[in-house]
Parts: C-alpha cells; sequence; structure tokens
C-alpha cells in the first residue's frame, strides 16, 4: 500500500481496527499534516465511546509499571486497550526508551493492546491536540479503554492526562521532599489516588500521608456524584488492582451518566477546542505575517525598537490583512 | 527588600552586575510577567555586546562537563561568564539536577560565573523567548561570554542553541545508532564542531566518522568567512580548550564583524519576533476569544461539529471582535 493512500481508506480500515491504518492515521494527526483534518473531523463526530484513562505521576512513581499492570487486567476482563504514552521531549530521550517503555514488552505483544508514544514538541497545542486525536483513533478503532500517560512534570502533562473520563494520579513511596512538593500540585486533578509499590513496608505511611492532606483542605476530584478512592496497589505481587478496577467501573458510570461527567465533558471540549484554536491561529499568523517579517526583523537586528513593540507591530498588521482577506 | 520592586530599579542593580537583581529579572522575563516587558524592551537596546555561544549536544555528549569546564577557562583568562541552561522538562527531571548541574558545583562558588536553569514550558514561544531575554540581562550585567546550553532533542531546543553568535555541536565517542541519527540532524547549525571525551580511545574513529560525515555533502556552518573546525577535546585532561578557545576567538570576530555575521543576526531577529510575536497573539486571542468559548464547547461537547471547523470558527470570531476593538 502507498504510503500516500487517501485517508478515507485509512478511516475505513481503522475503524475494522487494522493497527497499521491506526497508526498512520495517528501519525498523520502527530504532525499536524492538514489533509488528514477532515478525516479528523469526522472521527471525532464517530468517537466518545470509549472509556478514557489518563495517568498521571512524578518520575519514579512507577506510571508506567501501572499501567502495564493494568493494562493486562483490563485485557483479562476482555477489552482492548489502547495505550497513548505522552513523552516529555522524545522517545529518544533515556527515560522512556531505557526505562519505561521495556517494561511495556510483557504485554506489547498482545494483539489487543496497542501502545504508541507521543513525542510531539513545538508545534502549538499540538501535544494536546495530537493525542487527545490519537484517542478519538483508538475510540473508533474498537478499543473500549484507553490509557493515556503522562509524566506529572510541566502544566501540558497535567492538562493532558485531566482530559479524561478519569484522571490517576500516582503516588510512591520513598520519593523525596521536591518530588513531593510537585506532587502536590497535582492531587487536585485526581478521580483515584493509586499508591504504588505497596509491597514496601514504607507503603502505609504514604496511604496515611496521602489521606491526611485530602483531609486537610485539598478535595481533589470531589463532586456529589463521586469522592476520590486512595487505592493501594503493588504491581509486583497484583494487589490492590481488584479494588482499583471496581473504582474504574464505577467511576466510567459517573463519567458517562452523571451531571458531574456532562460538566467535565464540556471542560474537556472548552480546552480542546482552545488548543486546535491555537494550532490554527498559529498557521494562519505564520501565513499572514511574512510580508511583514523582513522590515520588522531588520529593525531588530539593528536594535532600533525592541522586541515586543515590534511583534506587536508585527501581530497588528498580520491580524488587520488577515481579516480583509477573508 | 519587596519581593515587588519596581523593575526600574532592578535595573539599574543589574547593570552594576549584581546578581540578586539578575536573577530576579530573568524570573520575571521567564514568568512572562506583563510588567517587566518596558523593562526587557530598555535592555534588549542596551544590549549586544555579549559574545552568546549556543552549545548543544545529545543526551550523554558531555555538554555540561564541557561547559563547565569551558567556562573555568574563560574565567582564567578574566572574562565574566554566564550559562544558561535550557531544560527540556523541569529542573526536577532527573538528568539535570542528579546529572548534570551537580558537575557544575566545581564552578558555582565563583562569582565571576552566573548560572542559571530555564524550565519554561507551556507558554507559546515562552521558552526561546525567555532564554533570549536572559541572555540580554545578563550582556547588560556585564557578562563577556554567556554559554546556552541545551539538549539536543527537540526541534526547539536546537532552534535555541542556534540562536546565538557561535553554536557548538558536540559529539562523543561511544553513543548508539539512536542517537547519531538525531545527532545528524544538528550538524548543521555548527560553527565548532567539539568531539569531547578525547581521552577515550575511541574518540580518534568519531573524529574521522565526523570528518567524513562532513565531507559528504553536509558543509555545516560554512559561510564565506568560515569553515567549522572539528576541535577534539578532553574535560578530564584539559586537552583541546586551548584550541576550542582560539576558535571560538576567531569565531567571535566573524560573528560581529563580517557580512555573514550580520545575516546571522537578522535571521536570529526573525526568529526572536516570531516567538514575541506568538506569545502576543496567544494573550490576545486568549482575551479575545473568551466570550465566543461557551457556546462554541457546547457544541464541541454534543459532538454537533468537530474540533477544526469550531476552532476555525473561534478563531475567526475572535480575530473580528479584536479588530474592532482597536
Amino acid at each position: 500500500m502507498s504510503r500516500y493512500a487517501p485517508s478515507s481508506s485509512l478511516l475505513g480500515r481503522a475503524k475494522s481496527g487494522e493497527t497499521a491504518a491506526i497508526a498512520r492515521l495517528i501519525s498523520r494527526a502527530e504532525a499536524g499534516v492538514e489533509e488528514v483534518r477532515e478525516t479528523l473531523a469526522g472521527i471525532y463526530q464517530l468517537s466518545g465511546s470509549a472509556h478514557v484513562i489518563g495517568i498521571t505521576g512524578v518520575p519514579g512513581s512507577g506510571k508506567s509499571t501501572l499501567v502495564a499492570a493494568l493494562a493486562g487486567r483490563l485485557r483479562k476482563l476482555g477489552m482492548k486497550v489502547g495505550i497513548v504514552a505522552v513523552d516529555p521531549s522524545s522517545p529518544y530521550t533515556g527515560g522512556s526508551i531505557l526505562g519505561d517503555r521495556i517494561r511495556m514488552t510483557d504485554i506489547a505483544s498482545d494483539p489487543g493492546i496497542y501502545i504508541r508514544s507521543m513525542a510531539t514538541r513545538g508545534a502549538v497545542g499540538g501535544l494536546a491536540r495530537a493525542t487527545l486525536e490519537a484517542t478519538d483513533i483508538l475510540d473508533i478503532g474498537g478499543f473500549d479503554t484507553i490509557i493515556v500517560e503522562t509524566v506529572g512534570v510541566g502544566q501540558d502533562e497535567v492538562e493532558i492526562a485531566k482530559a479524561s473520563n478519569t484522571t490517576i494520579v500516582v503516588s510512591a513511596p520513598g520519593l523525596g521532599d521536591d518530588v513531593q512538593a510537585i506532587k502536590a500540585g497535582m492531587l487536585e486533578i485526581a478521580d483515584i489516588h493509586v499508591v504504588s509499590k505497596c509491597d514496601r513496608s514504607d507503603a502505609s505511611r504514604t496511604i496515611t500521608d496521602l489521606k491526611t492532606m485530602l483531609m486537610l483542605g485539598l478535595k481533589p476530584g470531589e463532586t456529589p456524584d463521586w469522592n476520590a478512592p486512595v487505592v493501594g496497589i503493588s504491581s509486583y505481587t497484583g494487589d490492590g488492582f481488584d479494588e482499583l478496577i471496581d473504582a474504574l467501573t464505577r467511576h466510567r458510570k459517573v463519567a458517562f451518566d452523571s451531571e458531574s461527567g456532562r460538566k467535565r465533558r464540556l471542560a474537556i471540549a472548552r480546552y480542546r477546542l482552545h488548543k486546535t484554536a491555537e494550532t490554527l491561529l498559529i498557521e494562519r499568523f505564520t501565513e499572514e505575517s511574512r510580508p511583514h517579517c523582513s522590515a520588522l526583523a531588520q529593525r531588530l537586528s539593528d536594535r532600533q525598537a525592541d522586541p515586543y513593540s515590534l511583534a506587536n507591530e508585527l501581530v497588528t498588521a498580520s491580524l488587520e490583512k488577515g481579516i480583509f482577506n477573508r
């Protein structure tokens, strides 16, 4: 098959669950190729039935091991599971290839599990937009549960984990104070708290500390319909996974059938609208600003004026032209 | 002193080289605080005399060790050296705190060396814009040489290293093939190639391979005024640093006094103009789009239309309003 097969035929193949077609559509979404947008628009309107689970946690919290173990459990329950791993910079930076992804090999040979690393950077709104598009594509490809894993460092990553039906924040015993401080900023997005590595003797302390933090004013994930539970798990012994699956099943119902679930979907739509608009805005601006750039850059280079004044001139000039052209 | 001292008094203190004032200005630039822009505008017009050296290389190439050793050498020549380390995600991710930055402690106690980690993410154009502003601030603070170190993974990071007077690309012996492939994409931005770890027996092979790659069509950093040299160094034995300092001194002259240097400054101005404009554009858009968001997000959430169509409506509606308001 040609690399340049029309997106429409890819769509049909993706809908029948063919992973090569799914992979290609995700790559096109990730690259932000303009030609694929019509197809993605159609995919969006067909999607929305999969349970999207965002999983985040600080480095070292055991996220990826949890994702692998959870995917294996869901698989045993007969579900098809898609995993979208969002990497802070690239698949080539040590962490993900040498560390996290390798642990995935246990489940990577199962055709009912699809794993994808996203590595988009630089494009405005690109990472969030492409990740949401990847979940849509997996959704129409018949994946019942889609896990979006992000490292919980950086605002973008936390927001992406939040843009799901159910958000799990993973904590672990034995992490340093710096790391705990980052964690505090993430706790409020959790629908389910998981404390991993509960085979360790210091894990019960971590659970107690977490529950205390939650009682001290932080009311994460609390709506009239839901109180965020704290679930201790061990990916090593398997302890806690029945409880986690139960919490996920209950929260799935809340996400799809309650008023708070409806509000959550609206908030995600708002976020997605903004991220997609940023992509379009910068594209249009880049095009419209081209004729004005050289003269302004020359003045900047000569230090006749400063970057902010000249950038303001550029934005204003480009928008005027953009409006009158359309 | 109040945390909210006016930027004007900070400016005076930064100009006299006071590091606390320099640090505070950089923090404000990094946060993108609107109130500091006038001060940054003034700083830009005063800056431009420091030699800005961008250093990039794949993880494991020995960049940070080179930066520390080079800074020590420049210091011995009587220069004040500013170091801006651009981190792909955050100062908390293992790599930089536990790995790279620690090696900096040898030089961190010297008052003629200022080290700053940048960790901006998420903001549009934010990382590049803030890094360029940080170099301006160090420039007017009397730092003769400013080293901007970025990890050579990701388009943003490579572009930031390129937005300097002199770009050094660091290669090292013994890295894997994946890493070499990433490296190939960076080679063309080098004004000076450094092969680090030349105390290793396999380093001469790396130098030969690099020279072969450069001869095979890649003509990095070549202008009528300059041929990019390949310099082997060992931060451990100190070998090669005299040659590196010599290459830097020669390239500094090219950067400041030649036609190609003038073109380079113009290209950087163009890049900077665009990055600053992106910041302003998204700010303005976020404000102008607010009244339109709710209705469009509701339609998106109900899947009455797709993200691209609605985002297009949002951009168009926001720009119209923005124009007629001004």
